[in-house]
């Protein structure tokens, strides 16, 4: 091997527990200047609404806003953005969006009830929130496939309105992302980007009306006005670098393997991937193809920092042991190259997405296969869950007490009421009991 | 009326929408010094473990502990407190336990998979988290109620090991808590409680083994820790005060209604409870009940206090007109108290809990019904849910590509990878494309 591109670590090795600690160490570092100035963008829009957006719009984005109506998109326009783009990938983006939406479709909850021998009812029912709100980055990261990811499951919920906020720098927007957005459904559209957006959706403006959740990544900024919100609002996960573990038997093609490690490389610099295999000169193999199909990849110099970096070939006594190493770190992407990959599945405890078998590359996930991309990271796939229909539906508990219920119920209430010391709760219940 | 007990407004008049918006607002005050002190108590315990919680846990609550074994309650002594208590309380309790036992084994999350024509497999994996801590307050406000509410659907989920920290100022500690700790199936106490439990329970120590998520309501200091372990590990919700809407059609008993509200009211101070109704002469008679009612009620001294500052009787021109309303305020519990309440249902489109008809008083639902006390305040119902099993379940994507799924797929993928510029997605997906 010429040069090194990725850490070896070996599982056997009596310090393996610790090296693979400072592997995965990455904690979000607060960044008091930017919560500052998040911190006065919030406040500044709360108070002045639409004002305050157009000012920050004007100086953060290069736009020339004078109104507020300016900055809200023509729905005529996502038409036209649809017709713009290419037959192949207008084609790609409708087969992923049916596909997103049909996955999706399974997750809705249904509102149950039953009745008790006495005629007490007990239920559950689900209702979709009203409105949300997507966070969609703009400029040169421009992602159409968020916008499905996000706002698919939105609408398969229910949600009566779907905002998306995208901004547009100098006044510049991707077709490829307004394009998604027709076919996703969002209901409307405002140009604008950054904590000033954030704020708009939380406590609404003139113009636009406050949500319920706001969903989607964005940048420091973003992140951190999306975390100020919180509790106002509902929203998403705050996402860490995306991260990918494979676990293979050694019999997937190296050079398949290799690239897969190298999808999760090419996104940033922080990206993770390792790879844990029993078999030593696979790991070789595998070595040797990173490099090779490196040379001509346009994203080369990111994927290299991140294998340098973040990245490990991990060598494991079988994979039995790989996956117990693998439910420790929780991992946003787990790919189960093997043969039989069936029997693993049931040991697999801690993950956001599981690509099982040679032939799911996890860029399947990423796209079109169904399941939501946005994952939980940084190993919170421990209590976290994949963006889902649930995200936008609520829960409300039912309690319909028959006469006879409540006396039963009563009974033991204002005993354990009482037990409390909150004698009111006690006589509220007794209230309901047969004298 | 002699003296004035709550306020009344008119939802005809001009500006009630206002005077509505004021009766609400509430937010949470951020304390820079309760900050400032937890973040300090969480590096102390992050950093030297045990014996930082032996520290703080001598000073702050009186206790002469020498090492961390003094803090872990033998199983033996719960099965002792359940020996100990009366034998109405202890039925109460099994009931109680019973019931919300059966209401969410009905939440219980189940995998699902489906095959697609050529072969590939999608589905959802649902497990358990491994770990739980449960913080149940000590000293005079001792909440048995809320040991069962939140420990059973944790052991329902599944969750592997329910871990309960509860405070025991100068060794103090409440046999009913005890007693429904061993009831709920909890797997171990810790009589520890403030920040330095939440520390020890986020992070871990010696003795203490880390959780994957910290439940249960707490002071300020507990509250403020559980936000900034957020992320670390999972939370639920940071309660705000309690509250209760009332809407009833004037033919319930007042004194009833009246008792509903007080039982909200005397929880605290901030506590608040609305009632909305159609019939001004029985908003009158509801006031004169509180009146009269308060007279020897044994927390009168919070009650009156809540419903002077932060309670209402609304005067609504129809029940449809009262559901519009409650619907906006979101309320955590919402009573419904008229003659026929199922068709009222289906318009209730955000609330915690939903208690309906003239039998149903709150306190069965806080106590014995069997849905969650634990619920979402302060208008959080238009995007949370009652505390359930599924806050201790979590979901797995699975994808199980066919050859021919994946070639399918894959050039579906490898257009929208290159769309969005990522080349290495688009070359991992076109390996797996039949050539």
């Amino acid at each position: 091997m010429t040069r090194k591109i990725i850490r070896r670590l070996n599982a056997a090795e009596k310090n393996f527990d610790t090296q693979l600690k400072q592997l995965l160490a990455w904690e979000a570092v607060a960044n008091e200047q930017v919560e500052a100035t998040v911190a006065e963008i919030l406040q500044q829009v709360r108070s002045r609404g639409d004002a305050a957006v157009v000012e920050y719009t004007n100086r953060f984005d290069r736009r020339d806003l004078v109104v507020a109506e300016d900055f809200l998109l023509a729905s005529l326009e996502l038409d036209q953005a649809l017709g713009r783009i290419g037959a192949e990938e207008r084609e790609a983006l409708e087969i992923a969006a049916q596909r997103v939406r049909s996955y999706h479709e399974r997750q809705k909850q249904e509102s149950w009830r039953y009745t008790e021998a006495d005629g007490t009812v007990l239920g559950q029912q689900i209702t979709p929130m009203e409105r949300v709100g997507i966070y969609v980055p703009g400029g040169k990261a421009s992602y159409p496939s968020s916008v499905l990811m996000n706002a698919i499951p939105a609408k398969v919920a229910g949600v009566d309105s779907v905002t998306m906020v995208v901004p547009a720098p100098q006044g510049e927007i991707s077709d490829l992302v307004l394009a998604a957005a027709a076919i996703a459904g969002v209901d409307q559209v405002f140009t604008i980007g950054g904590a000033q957006a954030v704020a708009a959706l939380a406590y609404g403006t003139e113009t636009i009306d406050s949500v319920d959740k706001i969903v989607g990544p964005g940048n420091i900024f973003v992140a951190s006005a999306k975390r100020a919100v919180f509790g106002h609002v509902a929203i998403d996960m705050i996402a860490g670098p995306s991260e990918i573990l494979v676990i293979c038997d050694g019999a997937t093609d190296p050079d398949w393997i290799a690239m897969d490690l190298l999808s999760q490389a090419e996104h940033d610099e922080q990206a993770q991937s390792i790879l844990l295999c029993p078999d030593s000169e696979f790991l070789d193999a595998v070595e040797a193809s990173l490099l090779r199909q490196l040379e001509d990849l346009p994203r080369a110099e990111i994927a290299t920092k991140s294998l340098l970096d973040r990245g490990a070939l991990i060598l494991v006594d079988s994979l039995e042991q790989a996956l117990q190493i693998s439910n420790g770190i929780a991992p946003e992407h787990l790919e189960v190259s093997v043969a039989d990959p069936e029997p693993l599945l049931a040991q697999i405890r801690n993950a956001g997405a599981i690509f099982l078998g040679r032939y799911t590359a996890e860029a399947l996930g990423d796209y079109c296969a169904g399941p939501n991309h946005v994952l939980p990271t940084s190993g919170t796939a421990r209590f976290s869950s994949p963006l889902g229909v649930y995200d936008f539906q609520k829960r409300s508990s039912i309690i319909f007490c028959s006469p006879q219920g409540a006396d039963q119920l009563g009974r033991v209430a204002a005993t354990l009421a009482r037990g409390e010391g909150l004698e009111a709760h006690a006589r509220s219940a007794a209230f309901r009991v047969k004298k």
